[in-house]
């Protein structure tokens, strides 16, 4: 990493921690403004409100959307600082912003405002706009897309799971129909009646209200029962597998973004990098760990995946983070390690090793071409001439 | 791929998209039918039913079996195309349709019908035969066969946890009567009615029409609970490690059905055919990635897995999806690439590396002959001489 | 394999088929006594039960224990030809079943008869001896060792889980009470009474008995429930994951006997066998697959893990299971293959490479010397000196 | 391992079975105590309890105190023996310890009774201070460890599965509040009292106080409960497959300590003994196998992870554990082994192969020098010179 780049990362980290201050506190602002709204409109409901305590809840939602008029506002001006990629001009930005997902349930939550400054007149359903700040959650389950994904993928056993839970649905609710209808003319008063009773019995949430009471409605009971344990492994072990296959496919095609987001690697094919994706070790090491050590020979580069990584150059060390990768240059000039380098915390790291990255390159002069020119591109940014992260 | 398979491959795709489109159209007529059959029956049963509600049922009874006698004639008539393989003769494929599983199904639904026609007469039962229309159900569940498979291939870990459910069953029950029985006679009046405490209880569905009272049987009751909760456990891991080796299995069998349909491959026995398996690197490529690029050397073969890619050779590009594979006649030729390939959307690719290509030749002398036949013959069908997918 | 021992192989195998059709119909019979004497001792309880019926229960309550005391009887005389491994005199394979667990369980079951016919005498209680035969369902319950393997190797984090559950659901129960008592002083009458409330809810039972009312008790019944799913994942996760680290440790520990009971390897020491067993590659092969065949060069012998092959040998076809293996006298000699062998089913094979059985025997001379002693032997059996399985 | 070394475990493996012991008995005494303190103050607040029973209750809470004061106090002053490492004095381990968390938790649970004696008062919060006494329980749930690290670790998918799940419950506890208000006013009265029927739904808990009866409302609350069954399998599989991967990692890092406790690699850096983790093999042994015998070649090294072995060196044979190492020795002098080792118990042992290790070597001169080094040191101690561990 060339100096002028180390200032850079420096200057964008202390920002990022300015930042961060304020973000956790907006944050926290508008996750209390979100429950709130909801808490709010829930508890409008009650029969025995008073009107003061009306008054304040309308109070509060007042200022809820006023927040979410705000933040809404902010969102759009700044679409183009807080997503930069790929829009050329600021107002393609907040175009995209307005148009996306969450842009549309961001205006979805603030429009009742609208109608009602266009249209003001008193009407009950406006104590309940409230409700739809329950969308906005969508921005702090940043995880979800990990359960979108799975259920999508698994979207075809699940849905014949579903088919199969229907069909038995129906089977017992007509075998406890014809088997109790006799004795319970009144619970088990048909079959939709009894399917009520399935599904309640089968997902074993069992109310009380509708059970059969003969010996063979028993029989039926139990069996359903005995099932209903069987159907929760069903979907568990759909989801579980499906969980493993995702999360190790995203582990290669992190690891497939890594390779492709070196410098070096960036104008090689999908396969190619796919192979070099292949080359690499994944290690777990401990923190406070010597990773290369200055003076020794140069036999593998590192990739981070994970964790932080203290790099000990004058004047003061320097920390490299996950997706950044140090031992390159020594690689390529064959020298010793110019630098030591530590573990701060426990560090997933990809090694490629020096015989293979020297392979690729016997293989493919193309590759050598690329390498030898980022080098000298690289090296000429130091006025030194010193590797950094050797 | 030579360029008549090619064009056949065209032809192919477009009357498919066009059947795809009807397709979609009948099957959710028929799905409709379906529920509509399953879900009159069920309301047939409501006792407070009009007689014109109860005519509005029974027309659209009728019309779903009118429409499940035309479905069963069309696929009677059609077997031959809807499922081609192994039948030499047209009324052969059509009594196996009538002779299959789904076709027994089918006829089973429309049967009640030719007994009405043969002997009409009233009779309550034909308000329910609606209900039959469940097992077409089965046409729709196309993973259901992996359930199967794993409760099969599981069967006998889940019957011994059945065999060791049902006498945890007898123990708690007997334990909750001896302790319950004193305090409540009506409801603990003997083990069969204990029994059904212990079933209620341990898959917890929990009713509240029976329930221990007395400080010792809540003791017992709470033990039942804490069991009910492993329970829900074993079965849990039973069949998620079930699906997890099944799915595992499939893999590999997926790859050795891909290998052994390689024309080059087909005259290998299965151990060979294993064993190439074993040399294919499993690649996950995601979507708009150069797979291989024109003029570069070949360096292995590729076969698709899943997702599709598209080959951009001249008059326009072509695609080629699941099962198909690309990259070889560059390397039986040690010649160039000719063409680009691109995926259109994340692909799971097999590479065999030239390597191992070349090796497994020079093991096999039958292989390598059979190899530069097949080779022959492709390059013989392209009058220009140039091979496609390079 | 020699033909004599071919020939026994098929003896053994007329004489097991004869064997199981009379085993099916007793395993029958015994299961059916099983079910029939604990259903008659819970049918025992029922208050309103007839003298006719009550002596009738009687009846079927001695045939079972008669049933009980012969099954004794033989498996008590039979027992060296049921287990001959290991017991010298006959007698002392009697006494092995006698103080075995099983034999223990299957005394207890009919003990109560010799004490009856010892002192005869009249007692309620004998009418109950029918729930001991619950105890004889362990005969059936096969794979229930591995649940109890499972459970004993996760005993830990099992143990710990108990703990934290009891913690929780005191801690629950004491918010519960306090929040409660003012509100229901008579259902959340203590913390005891409360502890109740807590396992019923926390396992998802909810009998209805006992449940909060105040808006605050209902906060923490919310907790409850929410801690209750998440306990169920707990326990879900802990054995899943104790079924998959069991079946790979077994799927390590059979290759390893498949391997330590190969005449070969049987002089060898745990580690070198450990050291085979690594070099052994799982296959997956279809059924009806040549495996190897007829005069093709041997490149690899294989030990059958699951499935049956059959090899065609003159006068007729001889198969293998599960445990046996075949192609090595080929690779000895480094001669072709004599016979096709064909997968019957789907197959595991484990194969080990010629190389890798050559490399074998160079680095261990002692080994080298041990084969070349086995294959002697083996090829003396054979009057004609053609190796069967080639 | 030296003779003297060798003398040191014996002495050491005798005192800790004199310990274990009076440990057994002295924690049994102890988690009586929890047990008891814990009974008793939730006892306490049965209100039917006679002045008699609770003067006996209070006796009880009186010695628990003590005990735990007792308990306190030699943990306190024990402190340098029970946990030596990294302690210079004596004072500084005790003051660690009080000031470690479990320690803390120690002092609360007495805290009350300094309290008491500093200021005797009568007041009805003293007959509670057991229930102090189960945060105790911390000391007893060792793996408790592990399900917290998967919880940390899995923290955003858990929390976003929260978020989900609150937001689901709002959205069903308002259509059910739409749906059903006017059916029943007094029981779906407003949206907070529909969210305690949607949560008690979703749990499955179902107390049966509060249900639909419409059948729009049956069907809302029929498709609650379809996705409460899928809410089980969210967390499950999260919580699985965090096991897994926490396990996975547990295994790398414990082979990593293995290797850096070696005193042979105790000077290299980490990256380099992650390198020597992953030339390890993982080996299952079963019980009284010879790993290694007497005369024969040596061929690699061996690390025990689990289990014990026996060497039989004259006079008596020692046994080695967990963590410990053998083999290196004549790997070192390329001398044939001199002594025998069997397994005890089953042992998973970790080989390093006689080529790696030399390869390891030869690339690494100040790793050879420092082998050499140990070799001499290791030698010199015995006397006779002859290598124990052969």
């Amino acid at each position: 990493m060339p100096a002028l780049q180390r200032g850079a990362a420096y200057a964008s980290r202390e920002r990022t921690i300015g930042r961060l201050r304020l973000g956790s506190l907006v944050k926290a602002v508008l996750i209390a403004s979100i429950l709130t709204s909801v808490l709010g409109a829930m508890l409008f409901t009650l029969p025995d409100l008073s009107e003061t305590q009306k008054q304040w809840l309308r109070y509060a939602l007042a200022t809820n959307l006023a927040i979410f008029s705000i933040e809404y506002a902010v969102r759009f001006w700044l679409a183009p600082e807080i997503n930069p990629e790929g829009q050329a001009q600021p107002w393609q930005a907040r175009l995209a912003y307005a148009r996306s997902f969450l842009g549309l349930l961001d205006l979805l939550v603030i429009l009742p405002i609208f109608f009602w400054l266009l249209i003001p007149h008193e009407s009950g359903i406006y104590n309940f706009v409230g409700l739809l700040a329950l969308f906005k959650s969508a921005h702090y389950a940043q995880s979800m897309q990990l359960f979108i994904t799975v259920f999508r993928n698994e979207r075809k056993p699940l849905m014949s799971y579903l088919v199969v839970l229907l069909v038995l649905l129906v089977l017992f609710a007509t075998a406890a129909y014809v088997v109790e209808h006799d004795a319970q003319p009144n619970t088990f008063r048909s079959i939709p009646h009894s399917m009520w009773w399935a599904i309640v019995t089968m997902s074993t949430v069992g109310y009380g209200d509708i059970m059969p009471i003969t010996p063979l409605g028993k029989l039926v009971g139990g069996l359903t029962m005995i099932l209903g344990i069987a159907l929760f492994a069903v979907p568990a072990g759909i989801v579980t597998n499906g969980f493993a296959a995702e999360l190790k496919r995203r582990e290669f095609v992190v690891t497939w973004r890594t390779v492709a987001n070196v410098p070096l690697f960036k104008t090689l094919d999908a396969i190619r990098i796919a192979d070099i994706a292949q080359l690499l070790k994944a290690q777990v090491v401990p923190a406070r760990q010597v990773v290369v050590r200055r003076g020794e020979m140069a036999d593998a580069m590192f990739f981070i995946m994970s964790g932080e990584v203290e790099v000990d150059v004058p004047p003061e060390p320097i920390r490299l983070g996950e997706g950044q990768y140090f031992g390159e240059i020594a690689l390529l000039k064959e020298s010793p390690r110019t630098a030591t380098v530590l573990t701060v915390e426990e560090c997933t790291l990809l090694s490629l090793d020096a015989r293979d990255f020297r392979r690729l390159m016997e293989r493919h002069p193309d590759l050598k071409l690329a390498i030898e020119r980022v080098a000298e591109a690289r090296l000429h940014t130091h006025a030194d001439g010193t590797p950094v992260t050797g």
